[in-house]
This record gives structure tokens, C-alpha cells and sequence, in this order.
């Protein structure tokens, strides 16, 4: 491979390893990303433990996170026994599948965390005037950070039912579909 | 303080701090943040540790950080040589900020390596008609990446101006302002 095309690889890599880093993921998931994204042909996981410098174990944790994610896909080889993995292109249907999945989880898990603290407040009895002032001011504070994760969720809903509109009228704001 | 009470504290500092692992911060700004969130009074570091439970230090660079990213704010206590913390308690304030300042330096950085890639791309002279494929490759590949970026912080563009329009007749999808 030409030394700008082997440079512009690891510049991408790199990217993509850092940018990883910072939304909450792996360092590696973004690095094993970016060799996929620009391999023109399935890679293995030898091949990414060649091309990434990181051990086989971790590279398989790392794919299988991705592929969790969507952001991978395996693909049979004939012929071959090992696995092999291609990357998905549509950042939005990726996008969209993490809003959907990751992210409605941890909405309902803070709701939950939420309501339950709500109800302990509630069976708290009988309470002293100093707590029961402290029970009111946890009552307010909890239904507030309460109604702001309903409205992100909300808002997140509204969202993908305008990405859901993407292949018709949205593509202006979208941009256009990627390529395969 | 009654035993509910401090239940439903306990409960939601937990909360937080596996949200805030969630999305990438630390466990302890979620737990900083909930005790300073269900604290009547302005809390110090000290009074930190003590209802936390990790070292001086930790504290100390977690309540930084989050006065950094707006969700604290020092509150000076007239007597005391102390610095104190309130939380900021306006969801909507926050998540803006962070989306302006934090998440746009991501975008840029993102663009940027991928733009640098390109560039390399280019420069890459003269190459094996196997290398010419695979330049072609690149940069399609990498045009998709920079398109997602582009358009993802358009997107974000846009609901920062949505936002900006919440005073008004926002108010049912963002919800009612929240209580200071």
C-alpha cells in the first residue's frame, strides 16, 4: 500500500479512536471501526489484531460490542472458517439504533431510579418538621429531574419519527442516503 | 435525618452516577452531582467526602469538572473560607451548554481528521492501478463520513434553535421551565 493511502488509514483510525473514547465507548471499538470502514474487503480478527496492535481478546470484545451496536455486520466467507466482518455504512439507521436500544434503557432506567426514590420519599413517616420541609424539597427535585428524562424522551421519540421520514422529504436536513 | 429519607437519597446519588458512567463521564460527577442536586443547603468538599465516601482529591477534580460543563456553580458563604456548590437545577440549560461547547469541539475534531485524510488521500502520487482503487475507496468512503458529521451537526444546529425558542411556544414539548 502507497505511504499517504497507509497514513490517511491511521489518521482515520485515530479519529475514530478518540472520537469513540469520547461518546463512552472504547478507545479500540473506534480504532477496529475505522480498519473495517476502510477495508474494501471483509477483515478477520487476525487481520484486525495485525492492523490495530491490540491483543485477540480484545479485539473479539470489541467487535462483538460493534456488532451489538450495529455498527459491524459478520459476513461468511466461502471457503474460509474463519469470521469475518464488514462495516455498516448508514450512520443514521446506526444513529437510529442506538437512540432506540442503548439509549431507551438508560431513559427507563432513570425514570425508574427516579420514581423509586420518589416513593421512598412518600413512605417516609412520621417525619419531623425539619424532614418533612427535606421530604417536600426531595419531592420537588426528583418530579423536576423526572420531567426533564420524559421530555428527553420525548424528544428523542420526535426525533427518530422525523429520521423514520428520512427517505421522503427529509433529506435536505439529513443529507443524501450513503453509499453501500 | 430520617431513614427513608436518606434511602431515597442514597438511591438517587446511585442513579446518577451509573447515568453519568453511562454517558461517558465519571461514576463520581453523578454522585457529586446528586448530592449537590438533593442538598437544601450549599455543600463543600468536605461535606462531599464525608457523604460520598471517595478522597478529597476525587472530589475536588470531579466538582471542577462539573462546574466546567455548568452543572454546579461555586457559591460564596459569607463567613466561611470554604468554597460551597449549588446545582444548577434548569436540565435544559445544561444540555444545551453541553451540546454548544463540548459537542461542537467533537464535531470539529471530527471534521478535521477526516479532512486531513482526504487531503492525504490526494496526495498520494503515482500509484499502482490496485492503490488507484483503493484511493477511490477512501475517498468515498471518507466523503460519507464527513457528510454524517456535516449534517449531524446541522442537526444539532437545529435543535439548539429550537431550544433558544423554549420561553415561547415550546413549552409543551420541552416542558415547564424548571424550578431554581
Amino acid at each position: 500500500m502507497e505511504e499517504t493511502l497507509r497514513q490517511a488509514r491511521e489518521n482515520t483510525i485515530q479519529g475514530l479512536s478518540l472520537i469513540s473514547q469520547f461518546w463512552g465507548f472504547s478507545k479500540g471499538m473506534g480504532a477496529i471501526y475505522g480498519a473495517i470502514y476502510l477495508s474494501p474487503d471483509p477483515l478477520s480478527l487476525d487481520e484486525l489484531v495485525e492492523q490495530i496492535g491490540i491483543t485477540k481478546g480484545a479485539v473479539s470484545t470489541n467487535v462483538r460490542h460493534l456488532e451489538r451496536l450495529g455498527l459491524v455486520h459478520k459476513r461468511i466467507v466461502i471457503g474460509e472458517r474463519k469470521d469475518f466482518y464488514v462495516a455498516e455504512t448508514d450512520f443514521w439507521k446506526i444513529l437510529k439504533g442506538i437512540l432506540q436500544e442503548r439509549e431507551k434503557s438508560e431513559f427507563d432506567r432513570a425514570l425508574r431510579t427516579v420514581s423509586e426514590s420518589l416513593e421512598l420519599v412518600g413512605q417516609a413517616s412520621p417525619l419531623s418538621p425539619e424532614d418533612a420541609t427535606l421530604a417536600l424539597f426531595y419531592q420537588k427535585r426528583l418530579h423536576n429531574l423526572s420531567d426533564f428524562f420524559k421530555n428527553l424522551d420525548n424528544l428523542v421519540g420526535a426525533l427518530l419519527a422525523l429520521e423514520n421520514l428520512r427517505s421522503g422529504t427529509q433529506r435536505t436536513l439529513f443529507g443524501k442516503n450513503n453509499e453501500g
